[in-house]
Order: structure tokens, then C-alpha cells, then sequence
């Protein structure tokens, strides 16, 4: 390998084409599985592809297990990374620590034998595929040998023994959620989750009703009937819509109407599907605010949408990033025994 | 006419395709010049188009007037609104009431013959063109003849006396910015301004170092020298920095240098090229803020690059509506003569 030394706490020697850009934002990564002083080596034993990526390669193979393995492999050997070139998206890996770099060990919280969870996008990460085990076409998951790079600034979660590995992927894959509804929830709002019959979702009314308390109100939106029963029988969403959020106007008449015209304080959309913009801003008070976890999201429409109906709102954009997210999310399973048989049902 | 009545606040009665969204998301209204009972009827004097929106039509038109005035025409002939369809943007106009429909009048601040600036896009508003009578090239303005509605949800401001026309014409056009910098910026902050020199980052570069004060820090961010120069000249920006925002680890390694690695407290991103989300999150420092004014930023690139470097930080999508923000931005004009003789140069 001919990297230079110090190498770029970011990858960025491991960039291919084009040259210049970060480790994301490039479409080759070099994959080489040697590492430099500051890298980490993962063998990896499983991914957890991001939702629109999955469903866009489920499509592609037309529902079909072999070609899914193959569009998997065909990215991997393009790209140096699992990068979907169509969704833009990633998702995360699971794996054990193989070798540390020398100026890293000793310095970090990790030594050769951890298990952990990669927490930055495989649309960053450095991923070499020698074989894939299982495809999982319900749970997003592929189970694999092969290898992948952490570079310095990446973050990861050590998986803890109490809980199912695979069940800490799927919920640390979205452990932005709940950990950024955590912040932005105050006693006695009221929050509208759109797509809260989801992964996140569900997360997101969870905390929500844990933190708006019993004077506030959580209103859980979904288009599909299965969804809204779900939200009920788990019994944290105050109020559940069956609502398609592309319809604005539906979706805004059927929020005044639980909150008797008041709208909500917050409004957290976490569906991935496209035109929920303006039904997440016309459901919002004046002065309220919007996080838009959803990867659909447009952000023309969202700012366009907003002075064209003169809504003075904050609208954040969704990072999947926050200090402690990691063990906040894990803490979820530990504290709700409903959450834990929710994730053991549908990701064991 | 046949709307009925009472019709929809935000204009939904008028639109034509597709059926079911709001007039922005529509692809035409019907800018018929009769109004309903809650609409205001607005003789017209001159277009302000965004920015975007004008460089495309400059670029599709090889730079001929002649060939401009036909684009824009051909779009509100097309579509009933001046939506451009390849940037999606809009812009805002500039005339005289000249009806008010009965359920509104006594009931606004508003009279027939009030001279008014529409803030909402004409990307929603219907327009019809009769005449164009002369195209400003470099000011991105449209003088004609023609009508245009306003919508009862639908944001002006009143023009004043003491202010040229086009002025406030210009000044409004980008109103929301200095309006959500004042909220932003705290006393003894570090702000950077990506794309300091142009209109909306002179009004953020002024408002910031006013609300920074003398222990703050404001630097700017241009990669001309023209607008570095004036920068200086005007002198509210504590740094200038030379740097292309595109380059994410140059930008980065500027701001690091003049803050000895401290980084800003707070990027407000100004320019309407792609590709800075990166060199925004990376000049940020951890629990930082950026605020996105520009049209050009793609929601997933921001926020797929925070989390990839683990960077946890608010990023806001630009509402470039904020309450007050018309009273606001014109009150600049009268605080600084600075500012004034610079819009007067370039806008009158």
C-alpha cells in the first residue's frame, strides 16, 4: 500500500475518483484491506442495508435472492464501498475488531477482539465482500464474510451482551431518532409523528410520549391500517391518524381536528417517501418546529413550501448523529420490555 | 369564474394539474384576473426573479434580452405562475392593489392603491403577463405590465416612502436572511459566512458582526476577490477568507487557521452553487449550527456528511420567511448608509 503517513483522519487517501472529495461524496474508495497507523480492521459478519436502498435492490432483482447478492456484490466491487449509486444511501455493518493502527491503540476504547457496530454511513466505509452467508429480505440484513476499514474520525458502538446483536443493528441504524427526540420534546407538547408505525418511527413516539408526559400529546400518523393498530395496542401515541401524509390538506384537517385547531409543537417525519413536506409544515403551530429524518426529503420544497404559506417554523435537518445516540437507543430495549419484544418479533 | 365559495386560503381553488396539491407543488394554476371573495387583485409593475432562476434563463437565452423576455413569458403562459420549471424557484414582484375581495377588505392593513412587495414566491402566485417592458440583466429584474392575486395566507409588505422601489424590491427578495441571523447569532460568537460578498451575505456578514459584537468573530467567505475586496471595504467581517466553499478540507483548514481550531460557532451558507454542505459541516464545531439559505443544498448530502463525520450539529433548512422580516431588512437600509449606498449602486 503507498498511503502517506499521517493518513487523513477522514480517509480521504482512500479516495479514488473523484479526487478531492471525502470518502462519501466520492464514487471509488480504495478497499485495500491493509491498514494505516490511524485505521481500523473489521471482519464483518453482517450489514444492515438503509431501508431505500434495500427496497430499491429488492425491486431491481424483482424480489429475487440471488440477484439481491449479486446487485449487493456489484456495488462493492464498483465502488470499494456499499454505496447504492441509485438511493445515494448505505446503512451500517456489523463486525468483530481485527487490528488497530499503531497511533490509534492504547488511545481509544476498543482492542482486537470487540464486537461492534460501525454508526457512519457503508456509504464512507471501506467494505471488501469475500462471500455472502444469508440475505434476510425482511429485516434489511445480510449476513457476509468479509472485511471492512474504520477510519479515525468514524464512529462506532461496542454491541453489549444483553442484547441480540442483530436487534442492536436494526436500532442503532436509526438511533439518531429517538436520541434528537429526546432533545427537541418538552413537557406538555404536542408532537405529530408521521410514519410512526415505522422503525423510527415507533422510537420517536416512544420518547416523545416519555417526555411530553401525561399533560402533553403524541399523535401517530400512518397511511396503513396494520401501522395504526400497532401505534394503538402499544398504547403511546395518544392519538393515531390514518392518514396519507403526501395529502397535506387531509393530513393538516385531521391534526386541527385532535388538537382543536392548536397544531403541533413539533412534527417529526420519519417516512421515507417523497412530497410529506407540506403536510409536515401545515400541520406545525406557528413558531413550532419540523425534524426531517426522512431521506425523501426535498429541501427546496420544505423551504419554498413554508414562506409560500407564510409558516415561520424551524426545519431541521435530520442528523443521524448525536453525542450518546448509540447507548440512548440501547438503553430503549432495556427500559421498555414492549420495545424489546417489538424488535425481537420483527429484527431476531 | 367559477370558484366556489369561500375558497381555499391558500389557493388550492386554483389549482388546474395535478389536482389534490397546494399551487406551489402545482404544475399550472389558473391565473384568471377575477378574484374571489378572500383574494387581493394586484396590478403589477416589476418581477424580481431568484437568482437561480435568472441565470438559467440568461444561460438558456445565450444572454439575449429579446430571447429572456420569451422564456419568461413562455413560462407563465405555460404554467399561470412564474415558476421556473428546471430550477423550481421563483421569485417576488413588486405593484399596486387594485381590488380586495369582500371578505377581506376593513379586515388587513391594506387599501386599493397601497403600493406593496409580495413575499411569497411566484412560484404559487398567478400571474399574467401583458407587456414586458424593459429586462434588467444584472439586477435578475423585470419591469412590465400585468396582473397578479394574492392569496389570503399570501405575505407582502407595504413599500415605504423613504426607500427606492427597487431597493426594497431587491432587499426583501432575500428579507428572511439577516432576520434569521439576528436570531441566531449570539454575543461573542464565531460566525462564518460562505458566500459573504453576494446580497444575502453582505445583509447575514452585517447583522452578525452587530449581533457578535466586539468579542465576536465574523468571517467571510468568498472565492472572488471582488467580493473579498468589498468585504474588506465595508468592514464587518473580522476575516476574509479566499476559498472556494466546494472544497471541503480547504475551507476547513481557513476557518481552522483563523480560529486557531476552535472552529465557528455558527455557518450560515449563502451561495447558491452545489456541493458546500461538507466544507459547511466541517468549518462547524461540535453542537454547532448551520443555517442553509441556499437553494442549491441537497438535504441527504448534509445529512448523510454530518453523520459520516460524526459531526453533531443543528442544520437548519432556510425559511426565507421569519416573522418581521420585511420591517426588519428595510430598517438595515436606514441603520447603515453603508448598505444603503451599496444597494443603491447595484439595485437602482
Amino acid at each position: 500500500m503507498t498511503f502517506t503517513t499521517p493518513s487523513s483522519p477522514y480517509g480521504i487517501h482512500r479516495v479514488i475518483e473523484p479526487q478531492g472529495v471525502l470518502p462519501q461524496g466520492a464514487w471509488k474508495i480504495d478497499n485495500t484491506m491493509e491498514i494505516t497507523d490511524n485505521e481500523i480492521l473489521i471482519d464483518v459478519s453482517a450489514l444492515n442495508i438503509d431501508a431505500a436502498s434495500f427496497t430499491q435492490i429488492k425491486q431491481e432483482a424483482n424480489g429475487d435472492e440471488a440477484k439481491v447478492a449479486e446487485i449487493v456484490k456489484g456495488i462493492v466491487e464498483k465502488r470499494g464501498k456499499h454505496h447504492n449509486p441509485v438511493t445515494g444511501s448505505g446503512g451500517m455493518l456489523i463486525g468483530t475488531i481485527l487490528e488497530i493502527g499503531s497511533s490509534l491503540a492504547g488511545k481509544i476504547d476498543l482492542k482486537v477482539g470487540d464486537k461492534i457496530a460501525t454508526l457512519v454511513s457503508l456509504s464512507l466505509t471501506p467494505l471488501r465482500i469475500d462471500e455472502i452467508v444469508k440475505i434476510h429480505m425482511q429485516k434489511d440484513q445480510v449476513d457476509i464474510k468479509g472485511k471492512a476499514i474504520l477510519f479515525e474520525t468514524g464512529l462506532y458502538a461496542k454491541l453489549p451482551d444483553d442484547i441480540d446483536e442483530k436487534m442492536a443493528l436494526a436500532i442503532l441504524d436509526v438511533a439518531g431518532a429517538p436520541a434528537q427526540t429526546a432533545r427537541l420534546v418538552k413537557e406538555g407538547d404536542t408532537v405529530v409523528v408521521i410514519g410512526g408505525g415505522g422503525k423510527s418511527g415507533t422510537l420517536c413516539v416512544y420518547e416523545a410520549k416519555k417526555r411530553a408526559g401525561k399533560n402533553g400529546c403524541v399523535i401517530g400518523v400512518s397511511p396503513f391500517e396494520k401501522d395504526c393498530k400497532r401505534m394503538q395496542e402499544l398504547g403511546w401515541a395518544d392519538h393515531t391518524l390514518q392518514v396519507d401524509a403526501t395529502n397535506a390538506l387531509a393530513l393538516m384537517e385531521a391534526v386541527s381536528k385532535v388538537t382543536n385547531g392548536a397544531m403541533a409543537d413539533l412534527v417529526i417525519n420519519c417516512v421515507n417517501i417523497q412530497n410529506t413536506e407540506m403536510g409536515s409544515i401545515l400541520s406545525t403551530k406557528q413558531h413550532g418546529k419540523i425534524y426531517f429524518f426522512s431521506m425523501a426529503t426535498s429541501f427546496t420544497a420544505a423551504a419554498l413550501g413554508a414562506e409560500g404559506v407564510g409558516k415561520d417554523v424551524e426545519m431541521i435537518v435530520g442528523n443521524g448523529y448525536a453525542t450518546g445516540h448509540a447507548e440512548h437507543s440501547l438503553a430503549l430495549l432495556r427500559e421498555s420490555e414492549k420495545l424489546r419484544q417489538l424488535f425481537t418479533e420483527l429484527y431476531v
